[in-house]
């Protein structure tokens, strides 16, 4: 820390994004990209897209706007593109919160949401979940501040019904909510056709998850035109050219192939369910993720053992350090060959434990 | 604007980003970009990384930054790689001002300057220009808090020569001194050399005008390793990832190929030179511009009138709206042949005016 940095941010402490380590290939189980690459229309239309890189992109995003609102069933009015969806998130706090706006969110969820709490040093409001890591519903009715939930939550990969979320819409009607999406697409009900009834829902979106452009970082926020025009006005304060042409550019052609990735949803979905199957029958307790990744502990062995074993072996997962969770690790879903070898690794550290 | 803004935003004003009109072909001079595309091996870099996209970016662009370092002549660990240099600003804003640590800078600059502070709700301290635009370096001593100069400063295209930016850096040895060298590259002096010397100095780059990457967003903060720090802890606390991989790679390349932006740098400045002298010989009074623009005014035609009909002539210059510039125009560099339809359709407008 710099003698100059203000005292508003002497306590920030930074999200710890998965590790990247270079030592060694691993199989990559730790970040929740996806295993399938970007199709060839998003290949072609980078290239396309590189030759005019002299000029800026267009600011409004016109064309991946479009694109987005057919896929989405929403007009372009209603959709913010952002530098990944952590972006979206950061404007939301910044526009919706303030000192004496809480922001409200389960205590166990994505670990995000408390780094951007503490960066513009708003009051939080951590809302328990049950002991089975199931968040209550009830627990979000007339709050009377902005909340985020993840639906899918992380890292638990339990799900929300839509009914349960078009509940907290109705008790919370003079608040912003948030429903942050990024793993929607393998398995939960998506709130997007709710944007067109509730004003005050926010939906996130990440095509890093389900459309194998995590290295493109390409987010949406998506609501009523009132909410977006709000964070467009942040945007356009902070970054107003934050989606680069390229991205712009993959962004449009992978709405186009929108077929391919729910198709590699559905494989990850499968390799999942199968996954899991496999686990439980070796003694593993498994949530039941609607995600693309698997949050699991075994009785016999501590999660911290389990991480470092899987290393070891050249398998990378990720273990959290906090204290309610720390015999759990959480396995992002890959090809069905990496999962076979992640079944065939912890059944050997198991049976030489 | 949405009710659920916090009040704290209430008169935000946002940056209005130069126009990008689409109802006809224009000669494009208004967002100051290179009129020269990007090298051969930056099509190279892009296309090689969109096709693992599916994987996350490197968060700490470890080879971008060992890239800048071998050209900037400064450690790795003085670099942070951004999504453009708006989000450096934004972060040096965040980091090192708050409510009772004002921002200076000159009264006519970058007008993304007053809009952060605006955001953040910063005092602001505007420093006036002397009558013919130069700034008075003098100004800037023992302001005792932070102060962020362009260097050439914009729409001018004036600057200030080092020994003036280094009394500056002694005269505020507890503040941070943020030098925007955006339009460096096209003839000013670069006080990165300063940043091993001065603790208290930022320099922030961009590769949107000297290295044909406005399309791709990439600019850089580099100073002592602990203001890197800062602002990188600020990096993770709002985008973790922030520059996607096909930047990062187009930056490595571009980095790799410096020697060719240099000379397209050298051609623009010959080009604006020449520029300058044919509308001073038409009549026009024309700073001395250091920069990839020049700023312009005829005392026979409104600053207004000439705007509208270059625009009705297909040529685009940029225009801003405020009473102690408005009789002036900001004119990109382009190439000689587009920079021959500029001269030719003035002379054309200012006979028939």
């Amino acid at each position: 820390m710099s003698r100059f940095l203000s005292s508003r941010l002497a306590t920030l402490e930074a999200y710890v994004p998965g590790e990247q380590p270079r030592d060694r290939r691993y199989i990559k189980l730790n970040t929740n990209e996806s295993p399938y690459p970007p199709s060839p229309a998003v290949l072609r239309a980078v290239e396309e897209a590189a030759g005019s890189l002299n000029l800026y992109s267009d600011p409004t995003a016109l064309r991946l706007r479009r694109a987005a609102a057919d896929v989405y069933g929403v007009d372009p009015e209603m959709i913010l593109p952002v530098n990944g969806s952590d972006e979206i998130l950061n404007f939301a706090f910044m526009a919706f919160c303030d000192s004496r706006t809480p922001i409200a969110y389960p205590a166990l969820s994505y670990g995000f949401y408390p780094v951007l709490a503490g960066l513009y040093g708003l009051p939080r409001q951590e809302i328990p979940l049950r002991p089975d890591f199931t968040v209550d519903h009830r627990d979000y009715l007339g709050l009377g501040h902005p909340l985020v939930i993840a639906n899918p939550n992380a890292p638990t990969g339990l799900c929300l019904g839509l009914w349960e979320i078009e509940e907290i819409l109705r008790a919370n009607p003079d608040s912003p909510v948030i429903v942050d999406e990024a793993y929607v697409d393998f398995g939960a009900e998506s709130a997007l056709p709710l944007t067109k009834k509730y004003g005050n829902l926010l939906v996130t979106r990440t095509f890093s998850k389900s459309h194998s452009l995590a290295g493109a970082r390409l987010g949406f926020g998506v609501g009523s035109r009132e909410l977006i025009a709000d964070l467009t006005a942040v945007k356009d304060s902070t970054n107003p050219y934050n989606v680069n042409a390229m991205t712009q550019a993959a962004g449009v052609a992978a709405f186009g192939d929108n077929g391919y990735y729910m198709d590699n949803c559905r494989a990850v979905a499968a390799t999942r369910d199968e996954t899991a199957r496999r686990m439980r029958e070796m003694g593993f307790a498994v949530t039941d993720s609607r995600a693309n990744f698997l949050f699991v502990r075994h009785p016999e062995i501590s999660g911290t053992a389990l991480y470092e074993q899987l290393r070891d072996r050249g398998i990378l997962v990720r273990h959290f350090s906090r204290g309610d969770i720390e015999e759990y690790n959480r396995i992002s879903v890959g090809t069905p060959e990496q999962m076979e070898a992640l079944v065939a690794a912890a059944g050997e550290i198991l049976r030489k434990h």
